[in-house]
């Protein structure tokens, strides 16, 4: 149901424009721009990976069509926190332009850093912490700590001279976080005091009831399981989530045992996490995964990334017995992370597959190692009574987390018309206090398959489908245009389709009578030609196999 | 990882012989073979549905190789309840030999017969109760009232002279069940007493500590949803859940609404159960769809299909615009079912859509509107007591769900080495209180599309999954097998490759040379030309755009 186009007017001077390019109505690929004077301030440019409808796509990023042609208008990218659904896209960025200024924090900057390497991009960067104010043109900014599954996150206060925008990023409201960073509530009541015109707060969790637990509770969990494991321990995560695997060291050392980490993207990240304070390693507890075989099976801890049932990630690998480390009996593996909706067919594979084998599997369902890094509803209400915002645009969610986001800041008092609900390409501008919704722009997906960006479109994810449920028949005939007499072929070849190629016999005859009946008929042109085999053999297939394989039939001259 | 093939020993007369067929390591298709004396007893024939690695294939039917020759050793099949797990494959059984018998309860005898009638075949049947006792050929049956989420299900005593079987088929323990019909601990106690040599229970919630909640508890959230919406009410749930919908239309009348059914399973099913007695329609409550236009919308509840997502479903069409219901603001859309592992992206797209028409939706995540239809770890715990059984085969599950199960089993006091983690195929002989594994088959997918069965292989899968992530390119090109000269084309195509066939223009060159040099190397041959067409092709797309799609080539000779 995509909204319908409505071009926005000019903007006038002063006039603050808010145009959300990605995260509205989906989780992933966060992308906002503000626009004023002329100049154009980004916050995050992230990624969505695809789902199933989604075939061989790698990555999907956001539609910068409105802001293609205006690269040299933009003043900064702000960038809140280090996951990739808030800075996977930024290498797609650069590359058409870049010299455009990232800002960001300490742990922030350096793994975009280490991505745009990859990239072979050298990115011009500010960094920034809490309680810091930088001017970026027309935008005065003020950054304020959140806490989030990632360390190092900020939020971002944007004080224009047509009002001042609160933008989140990701947050949770962790009374007891493991590294003492409170999302500064103090910052947004003095915000709320000064008056913050929109509010543009993280929806993810907006509707889960109550209070998301503490990560702190989750420690104990794991250093009991680790206590009474008999061998190896494998604990599955995200490659970005430094306090998790914090707890994973301090769990280890406490039962005496070494960690090994695995994974080019969990030894990268932890590695800068580490150089930069962000995770404590406990003395003599890490150890190179290439001399992890040498410590004794009871006194080790793997690592790894995986939690997700990605197929070519490592714990999927062990599930299939095609890792080294080869896991079985006496064996625990720890599913310490969320499950992603989507992924479940894919994480109970990998869960029945190591009870196979005789390994024990810790998960959420049956024991506290995960808690969420988003804010619940309870959370969301502290900070609408703290704020008091006058108007409210929720970002970063589905649909239904919008609207439950939109519906808690009503409860608060916030008046209905000042809660807006938007998609990606909705124009929003503010003015004296006022918001109004002047636009909605045609945004698509922009899709990453191989090293191509962009070139797939949703009528090649259609076929790709069709090609997935029913396979293709291809028909090859060259032909005497004159007569439609067949001169080479018909070749017949199908796959997916399941059937063996003699079945096609029957249906041969069919199509050379089809041709030279067309020809009489006054056919002359290869399309209709093309035409006549395809209704053939459609007609053909759906009657004797109830199936309906992509048809794909090639005439040519001879 | 399937189990290595080890044929087992010739049965000897008097020893009991067991086989599933199906339902173990999945939900679904569950069936199993029980030999004795050169006589087959089946309980029951299901069907599972496919996964996203599955695609184009409407269902999986176990694998009768086993017994595909000894169909006339049949005695009859016993069917536990009408749930399209237990009885769905029934159709493609009898159509090999249609006067097995079929051995059932009123309502599952019901529903099976509905479903043959669309085949066309009209069965011979049984119809039997809980208490009654049957004999046939050397197998003694006692037939044992149990609770599901669909009425009349039964559970079956397997009584022979090498040892008694106790078969559950589904079931779970509802202690204050809609129908006062309680799963019979009665007469599970008796035959305790007498003396169970094997059981063989329902595993589907083994890994969930605790009780399933009562039925009955959802009454009141529906009605008291019923009784605030402002609008119409649509309630999705399955088309065999009779008490679930009983709920329904106590709630509607409690509040002087109306129901109308809608979608064909729906209609037919409560239909049957109505005239049967299952279901009790209060008195001027139903109203047929095509009328309940003309019923004011706050008097009106629809109860539908389409609780899982299913594109083609009520509910479905309804998120979508797509059905002559147009929901909107004011509307409730109440999700009173589970959600199955893997329908996730699918359920939360069709709620999304509804939120964005402004319908509220009600579902598990967010009222208590659905409770499982499986005994979780705590009932099965009372059975193990109350039975306490010599041997343990659990049934239904993936092997997550066995493993618990057998691990309750055990935690009962029932020896580890007498409970048994079996596969599809496993061969388990029963002889003087004694259970042994003497043998694995080797047992496949049998895969239904459109009207094939069983022509599609795990092979033809993998070509839709390359298919779907990657897209094809056919060549076609026709040539003097002498000197490889090409006469007609090479012609390229692709579907779902998602370039323009332009780039084309860049490997067509290649082609001609590459067959030219095949020749000059003495390759005279069609296959070897097609592999030479392929490399080369192949060679490019991934240098050029790091992608895989499958290459088909074409070569013959003119």
């Amino acid at each position: 149901m995509p909204a319908t186009e409505l071009q926005p007017p000019a903007l006038q001077p002063g006039t603050l424009r808010v145009i959300p390019l990605g995260g509205l109505g989906e989780v992933g690929r966060n992308m906002t721009v503000y626009e004023l004077n002329g100049k154009l301030l980004i916050v995050d440019v992230g990624v969505l990976f695809p789902e199933e409808h989604q075939p061989g796509v790698d990555l999907i990023l956001p539609d910068i069509a409105p802001i293609r042609e205006r690269l040299d208008d933009i003043v900064g990218i702000v960038l809140t926190h280090g996951h990739e659904d808030h800075i996977g896209a930024v290498p797609y960025l650069l590359r058409l332009k870049n010299d455009i200024p990232l800002l960001g924090s300490t742990l922030t900057l350096a793994l975009v850093e280490a991505k745009l390497k990859e990239h072979r991009i050298k990115p011009y960067t500010l960094t920034v912490r809490e309680g810091q104010r930088e001017h970026l043109g027309p935008f005065g900014l003020e950054f304020v700590a959140v806490n989030h599954s990632i360390p190092d996150a900020l939020a971002v206060a944007i004080r224009t001279e047509a009002g001042m925008v609160l933008h989140t990023g990701d947050f949770k409201m962790d009374q007891l976080p493991l590294d003492d960073r409170l999302t500064d509530l103090r910052a947004f009541a003095r915000l709320g005091e000064e008056g913050v015109d929109l509010f543009l707060p993280d929806s993810t969790n907006a509707d889960i009831p109550g209070f998301t637990p503490l990560e702190k509770d989750i420690g104990p969990v794991l250093e009991a399981v680790i206590a009474k494991a008999p061998r190896r321990v494998i604990v599955a995560s995200f490659a970005s989530h430094v306090h998790r695997v914090q707890q994973v060291l301090d769990a280890a050392a406490a039962n005496g045992r070494r960690v090994a980490l695995i994974g080019r993207s969990m030894v990268r990240n932890m590695g800068i996490a580490a150089d930069l304070g962000f995770l404590k390693v406990p003395e003599g507890v890490l150890i190179d995964f290439k001399k992890a075989g040498d410590v004794p099976d009871d006194r080790i801890v793997y690592m790894s990334t995986g939690s997700q049932g990605e197929p070519m990630a490592v714990l999927s690998r062990m599930a299939n017995g095609d890792h080294q480390i080869e896991v079985g009996e006496g064996d625990t593996v720890i599913l310490a992370s969320s499950l992603i909706p989507g992924n479940e067919n894919a994480v109970y594979r990998v869960i029945d597959n190591l009870t196979r084998l005789g390994v024990k599997v810790v998960h959420k369902a049956n024991a506290k190692v995960h808690v969420s890094g988003h804010a619940a509803a309870g959370e969301l209400l502290y900070c609408y009574n703290i704020l008091k915002p006058r108007n409210v645009l929720p970002v970063h969610g589905e649909f239904r987390h919008l609207t439950a986001n939109a519906q808690l800041a009503i409860e608060t008092g916030i008046p209905a018309e000042n809660t807006f609900i938007a998609e990606n390409g909705t124009v929003l501008d503010l003015r004296d206090g006022v918001v109004r919704m002047v636009g909605q722009l045609d945004l698509g997906y922009v899709y990453v398959d191989g090293s191509s960006v962009g070139t797939i479109t949703d009528a090649d994810l259609k076929d790709r489908r069709i090609l997935a449920e029913e396979g293709f028949i291809s028909i090859f005939v060259a032909i005497d245009p004159q007569n439609g007499r067949a001169i080479v072929g018909p070749e017949i070849h199908s796959r997916g389709f399941a059937e063996d190629d003699s079945v096609f016999d029957a249906v041969r005859p069919k199509i050379v009578k089809a041709l030279n009946e067309a020809a009489e008929n006054g056919v002359r042109d290869q399309h209709s030609y093309q035409q006549v085999v395809r209704r053939t053999v459609g007609r053909w297939v759906n009657t004797q196999h109830r199936r309906r394989p992509m048809i794909v039939p090639v005439v040519i001259e001879a």
